[in-house]
């Protein structure tokens, strides 16, 4: 492993454009990933540790180090989000192959992210496409990490108030407004984040999808399966409704990633202060973007407008081979 | 007056773009303008009186009855809006013949709006370009109105959780909202809504404000005296920071009542469930858009998207004729 | 009616215990009853209207004007209390011969309340045993009768948290949160609050409510009839938590009236400043007693602590004589 | 050590009170102090290590284990203390000889009191007598600790809505009330709350204190010292203010400490389902107790009503021996 490789710390709630992610990062060269974390989410937590395990054993991948995490938001009211990725996380697409929860490290998700971030100071890119809960829990238990990452990516919140999972909040900031508000008040690393009408604005088409999945691989197999699941959710009205900009393939978790991985990747973005509203009736973890300088913060994070999609589109291609 | 006239009642809190508004209405053939209602907002309800009494003196409308509504918002706390249109709401532009508050109809604003939305079941306009608060009362004291109204036009809120007052709030609803919010849900004829987002697209170009000006006429030279104080207020960061998409002449209170008096101006719209945010630290007044039907209401408000700026023009380069 | 009589404006959501009030109040020497304003709270609006009217034509006293107000709290969310006094307010009891509402003056509640004390400036006792929506409407329509008030006394709030309707709110601040806020904040006259711990605390015995109700008269059949779905209401266990200091005969919008009538009846009270939260998950509606004068507040409530039950006792019997 | 004695942990926010109660919890026959856990609160955590370290010199204890915890509440946004136990928290008394922060532990607070009760499964008894962080991000580290504890005691929170901190909150539960929320509704062992009310109502005689702190020893003379600033602050109207039921010495932590070690220590109490409001404005951080059985909750607190004061007196004789 080259001196010149990123080191990626992952946190994830291992749903299929987790996976996605996970698998681009796998596949991308000079990156070497120190760990995944596991949080409640997309499914309970005992789901997405087993699904990270088989992600990984797709992709002869097991010994990266895999940790539990939360099962809970920080206030204890989970969502449920079973109706677009399954109620498993992966699809519900049966694997009788899926390797056991004893293959997963003894310590847990947040002291190994505390531990991780303290070994490499100023060395790890810190990549979160899930409810916040590790990272809120990290930072309060060892406020140092905040300085200590390099760099944060974020999959999560929204800029224009469309919601996807309550009226105007979107689904890893809804799931734990607390968590969000934490992470992005307390972590003072530079932040990117990939938001919800971001995403949707950036989708692919379904054309590109389908040959994606048509690649004669073990890999792009193990996706056609568990991604048909949340294909057929789209076409609901539930989801087609909150889709921003129309149709079409929006693998969310993996702009972040893709934006971690390749400094070029991000064309245009914003540079402003963000906070999480947590006391509205119907905008309870809705990301706030404070245009108005009302709050007069210091840290600015960087919100993605536009990136390169041919590159995006090679890095999905790449994650299946 | 022929029996084709539109028939119209204007709430204001005139401030300078409520004058040009009501200098639209009181230039436009077929419309009949029943009474002007006013209330506090862009600056206190007696300063709106005499703003409204001075606009029509310059009119040659003294006739139209004036209305004094509400003199606080619903929760009793006001909002200081003194650094856009002046303090007194029209650019403290000095006018010693200005009419005297004795020109006022002792009747109050919110008794007379019930009273004349009665007196002409089905055949009123509204058009509301202030804080609803007057509006909101006379709802609770008359729900019948509700559905006698014609029609209601709005100049307020947003749909992008852009704030040009607070964080994520426009001005007209953060003054008031629990009004906002009481209009929004309890007004159940047709809707029309020009938010801030919508006003800010939809500007004109400073040039075409310099020749509005420059016409020879007394309106015209009213105008350029009450207007000099917000043009030059637009070009502070203030201001800047608050517009959505850059620099320009927006006569927010004249897009809702253009369209009142125009039934092809609107273009362009969305017909969708709306709210208002009561309970947020950074959202309390903000506009709700119920994209994925949570709230499932029956009635939805034409949120406007894009109106004939043609049109526009055309309105407001007649009204200082 | 002598110069020296007291007059009285009496504002109810008439259930059994606004009866039980008024009753007292046409019973009592030296006062006039200038008129009775209806709102929802116990029951429809409607309900209301007719049992004031039924409490009247039952002690003869038709000639009292009753006035028609809100239908909604300001908020235009309503609670159901049909659990407690029956769905029509008083006792779900028959009553062939009630007047018609043909009988309710023209004029509107809120419209009847700024008028009368307008004509009737420093002189003026306003009662309020309900919801305030009516007394909130009235301040905004004109603020000025807040001073023009003689005083106003509120059956309403709680002073330690112990809700009887939500887990932290009393039912007539419960049905309307901003109304109680509006009228807490707004109201500057002298003020007196019968709040729910202090009316627990000042029962009478079961034993003296049969012997009340066991006189002889055409009052104490209709107050027999009209009481017994509270009186078994009180027996259940939902009633029987709700109780601060245990079982016994309560009648709460009473000790507000007695208040009002005699200026001797308050033995012990608090001179306090105090609101309303508006926006707490368990505490909307709660009155908040604010000991540490962390609001500023100038002005400040008279909290009844202990007042004389041998007078209120006296009361209630000449109330069915 | 006999294998009868109670193990104790203890999670403080080493103000006087805190340390009173633990200098009672040293001084006790039968009780073994696993260890004590720091948190913000009264002070910054790192006066706070200092200051249990002081205590434990004082009482030669210096082999318990000490550990350092958050220093920010949940959401961040700390309370400043210093007017009541002094900026150190231990009344700014001058301590040439403190011992030095390299006596702490290098584990981390929550990290320790996680380890702590999965090694002692049903033994530990958790007192907690400073603002809730720690236990709220042990929780949720490790959800499994509920119910590995034997028993929590907590001093905080209120009853009746009086606060001393904020107009509805009492400081420990004010300083972090999404920990309290955490803690009383995740933590499901026996729960035994010393709220303000209760401490206040069981307060001890000025005259107690004086003998208590005349006695000729060092800890005395040590404990003369750091309560000097508390019982000036004590006379000053914003203390005086705040106190329920007029002055008296009110060693609060110490209230919960001696329930813990004393099982006869309680004599009356109330067993009711409790929870935090978080979203109010005045009164986020409040305990709510659920008497209406609203939120169907099945874990119940203990809470202290009265308490054996002659036995209290004794302890504090003992603890400054």
């Amino acid at each position: 492993m080259s001196n010149m490789s990123k080191k990626l710390l992952i946190d994830v709630d291992c749903g299929v454009d987790d996976a996605q992610a996970i698998m681009i990062a796998l596949a991308a060269r000079n990156v070497q990933v120190l760990g995944i974390t596991c949080v409640q989410g997309n499914t309970a937590v005992e789901n997405v540790c087993k699904n990270v395990l088989r992600v990984l054993s797709v992709c002869g991948q097991l010994k990266i180090p895999v940790f539990k995490g939360a099962s809970k938001p920080i206030l204890g009211v989970p969502i449920d989000a079973g109706h677009f990725h399954g109620q498993d996380g992966l699809g519900d697409a049966p694997d009788p192959n899926a390797p056991g929860l004893e293959l997963l490290q003894e310590e847990g998700a947040v002291q190994a992210l505390v531990r991780i971030v303290n070994q490499h100071p100023g060395e790890v890119s810190l990549v979160a496409t899930a409810p916040l809960t590790n990272l809120a829990l990290a930072v309060r238990i060892d406020p140092t990490i905040s300085q200590k990452l390099k760099e944060l990516y974020i999959m999560g919140g929204n800029t224009e108030s469309r919601g996807n999972t309550t009226t105007c909040a979107e689904f890893n900031f809804a799931c734990d407004p607390e968590a969000a508000y934490i992470v992005l008040n307390d972590y003072l690393c530079p932040t990117y984040i990939a938001c919800w009408e971001f995403t949707c604005r950036s989708k692919l088409p379904w054309e590109f999808c389908k040959d994606w999945l048509a690649q004669d691989t073990k890999k792009a197999r193990f996706m056609s399966q568990i991604f048909k699941h949340s294909i057929d959710a789209c076409k609901t009205k539930r989801i087609d409704t909150a889709l921003v900009a129309g149709q079409g393939f929006i693998p969310c978790d993996a702009y972040a990633l893709a934006a971690a991985i390749d400094d070029t990747f991000i064309l245009e973005s914003d540079e402003l202060p963000v906070t999480v509203e947590l006391s509205g009736t119907h905008t309870r973890g809705m990301m706030v973007v404070d245009t108005l300088d009302t709050l007069k913060k210091t840290h600015k994070a960087t919100i993605m407008k536009k990136v390169d999609l041919e590159k995006f589109k090679q890095m999905l291609m790449d994650s299946l081979k």
